[in-house]
């Protein structure tokens, strides 16, 4: 097996032609939302193809009802060590508003930035980019006989407009793609020179209600003062989900919520998140959740409940004097530890249901939901994977979480029973799906070491 | 002066006539939301003012920025008594769905009903048959030297596109225009026999309040927990703005309202108002507003606020996880007694501003107000007119309210410092604004009779 050391000096003297490839896949308009351009994700999915059938992969593309799957398949230089699963998307994002941008999006450039040089373009991090960093890393280990353990590639061409295909595809496809722990660069660093990986995604489910009054909208001069105004019933129902304190006021909500290992927790403070600086940017100065929680906490830990949308009665303009027959409302909630989801629906149903006055009635519209995600802290990839990103960049990397979902971590874990690593290269500052996106040439660049690190380390 | 059997005598002997007339105006298709209608409202206008002319009056279209008004004077068969100004308008709804006539809407037809003959067309109630009940009156008068009182008719063509016009036409023309007291005959009747008069109307003041939290729409996965959510806290201000007990929660609101005379309280007990049927028309059981006071109470005499619509995030299909930028409501209060607009309109700011977190700012945008308005009991004219119409109906007169606002009088209110008698005879039953509305004869042929009786005691 190779020596890592030989395998990182491959790396940093190939990154002119590796930086070529990224422009010639980064040059494909592959953007999935936009019909026209679905040759371009034929082009870009051949293209990933072939890249793969190069550095040994036994590839091909894998039609579906969408855009296609390429899967490649690497045998490992010795037989001991895991098998892994890769995954990344080579779709985009669509560009508008192009006169937005300062190149045009699919004619990539390097250009000097605050932190050296950068690679603007569209899909330049999200996700092309980050997906490179692992191809790069595998065509490092070419030379010293190919990768030091099993890997399959999966890469898919619809993660931006909602991978109808993917669970369908990983259903049918479960014993060509099945491994012992799935690679997902998709995610960012925590800061500047410290590196991260994603250990917890928060679930989520999603309810909609819809209150009747009466058999249709009254005249408020008529009616008003004694026919029920279904608006102030939900008003009343949505401002008591949550109590003075922040929180949620549905009985039995916090079963399954797990106070977070005091290991996990000493990790968060050492982060030294900046939450001024985080709501700052959006123009917020205060926390606004659970009192007695920290805004990490808030933000990764700790369930929520938002209410997404709320109509009833007249929205136009000026003024109507109607009394509405309806109103509705979307509502999710974020699930954390061993929250379930379906129980989450019931208690909200039976929370909007006990609390309707006589001539109200409730219908639900369920959005589906899915539970929490986490990786244990003891997790034996996820200790490797640490320390070898540690070595790379010189810090410990941050083990964080995630306040939103990510789908494909949920499909892994239901379809290929798969725990997910995630480990990515992108900032904060990358304007993923807006213009002028760009990827750090360093994180290019150390992001290709940091995978071959990782499976140096995952096979030793 | 004329005895007042002859003149009732003579609508009696002319009801073919009168009724070829009022189709003739039915025939019009005087829609004043339809701007290629707008010739047929100048039809509508130039043959009233003819009918006026032929009436004796001196009589003319007036052109305003919309339709035109027709204003018609007539001198006093005799120099004593008041001078009334009488209010209709000329114009009609749309007709959509045109489908669900039973016969064109501008073909007017006489049908048996289950109370007799009646007049089916757009308008036969709303108000070409109500105005031409007071016509026809005064045409009875013609070979008895004409009315016993001074006469302004005023109708406008604007009254179903919100009577842009009115106002300045008012202002411009006061001295044309003022008179003892306005005559409106755009109500109802209370039951099938029991004539009405309406003496109270609840004043209206709207309001529109836009919260707003974060300078973005934000993932409510990246940012649930910690950002606040507008729709939360408009939740929970409009759910507050009602007590417990159905009351109005805003400091002061109250100030202005008065509890019911026992006279009028007396009056309504004796209407045997019937709230089951009120509310089981439109699917409804339970009065909804302040549980201390009846029905009739809560849609004639007590304020109230209705939220008229909200919207905020997202309403599309499906969901969506947005943590929404900024949430809005439209709210409207109902006023009565003395309460003033202005002071309603500060207390709800005050109220919602003094209960917003961090982070959230409200934006108002007033959308006007007006107070309640009301015929004093010991009114006059009132008195008189209440006698005229049991002298016709054989029945008392009842003494009704109307929980909306009928802005005419509060610009005759206003404009013209002039109470208004407002008397009609259409039924629940009448479909205005719907498919085949219809105009009892009766209500035709007893209302002009009612007229002449109330012109004759005004004069007495």
């Amino acid at each position: 097996m190779a020596r890592i050391d030989d395998v990182l000096s491959a790396i940093d003297a190939d990154q002119g032609p590796a930086l070529d490839r990224l422009f010639q896949l980064l040059a494909i308009p592959s953007i999935s939302a936009i019909s026209a351009h679905h040759p371009d994700c034929e082009r870009a999915a051949d293209w990933l193809a072939a890249q793969l059938t190069e550095l040994g992969f036994e590839a091909k593309k894998h039609p579906t009802d969408g855009r296609p799957m390429v899967v490649g398949h690497a045998k490992a230089s010795r037989p001991e060590g895991p098998h892994v699963l890769f995954y990344g998307h080579y779709d985009v994002q669509p560009v508008d508003p192009l006169q937005l941008w300062r190149n045009p999006p699919f004619e990539p450039k390097l250009e000097s930035g605050p932190h050296g040089d950068r690679i603007l373009a569209r899909g330049a991090s999200d996700d092309k980019g980050q997906l490179m960093t692992f191809l790069e890393a595998c065509r490092a280990f070419k030379a010293f006989g190919g990768p030091p353990c099993a890997i399959t590639v999966l890469l898919e061409g619809e993660e931006e407009t909602g991978s109808q295909s993917l669970e369908p595809f990983l259903a049918k496809n479960a014993a060509m793609l099945k491994a012992d722990v799935a690679l997902v660069c998709d995610t960012g660093m925590w800061g500047r020179d410290t590196p991260a990986i994603t250990t917890a995604l928060r679930g989520l489910v999603g309810e909609e209600v819809i209150l009747r009054g009466a058999n249709r909208d009254l005249h408020s001069g008529i009616y008003g003062g004694a026919a029920v105004n279904p608006i102030h019933v939900l008003s009343r129902i949505l401002g008591s989900l949550h109590d003075e304190n922040g929180a949620i006021a549905l009985p039995g909500f916090y079963e399954g919520v797990e106070e977070l290992p005091e290991e996990i927790a000493e990790q968060w403070r050492a982060l030294d998140f900046d939450a001024a600086a985080f709501l700052g940017a959006v123009g917020l100065t205060t926390p606004a959740g659970e009192r007695d929680r920290t805004p990490l906490e808030q933000l990764w830990s700790r369930p929520t409940c938002d209410v997404n949308g709320v109509s009833g009665g007249y929205s136009g303009e000026g003024i109507k004097t109607v009394l509405p027959a309806e109103a509705r409302a979307k509502v999710s909630f974020r699930l954390v530890g061993d929250q379930k989801s379906e129980r989450v629906a019931q208690a909200f149903r039976a929370f909007v249901t006990s609390r309707l006055p006589p001539d109200v009635k409730a219908e639900f519209i369920g959005h589906g939901g899915s539970g929490a995600i986490s990786l244990p802290v003891k997790n034996e990839a996820l200790r490797i994977a640490r320390r070898a990103l540690e070595a790379e960049w010189g810090k410990p990397a941050a083990l964080v979480a995630c306040g939103a979902s990510i789908p494909i971590v949920g499909s892994f874990k239901r379809e290929l029973n798969m725990d997910s690593l995630l480990v990515g290269f992108a900032h904060e500052d990358d304007q993923i799906h807006s213009p002028n996106e760009k990827y750090e040439r360093v994180s290019f660049h150390k992001g290709a070491r940091s995978w071959a690190r990782i499976l140096a380390a995952l096979a030793a």
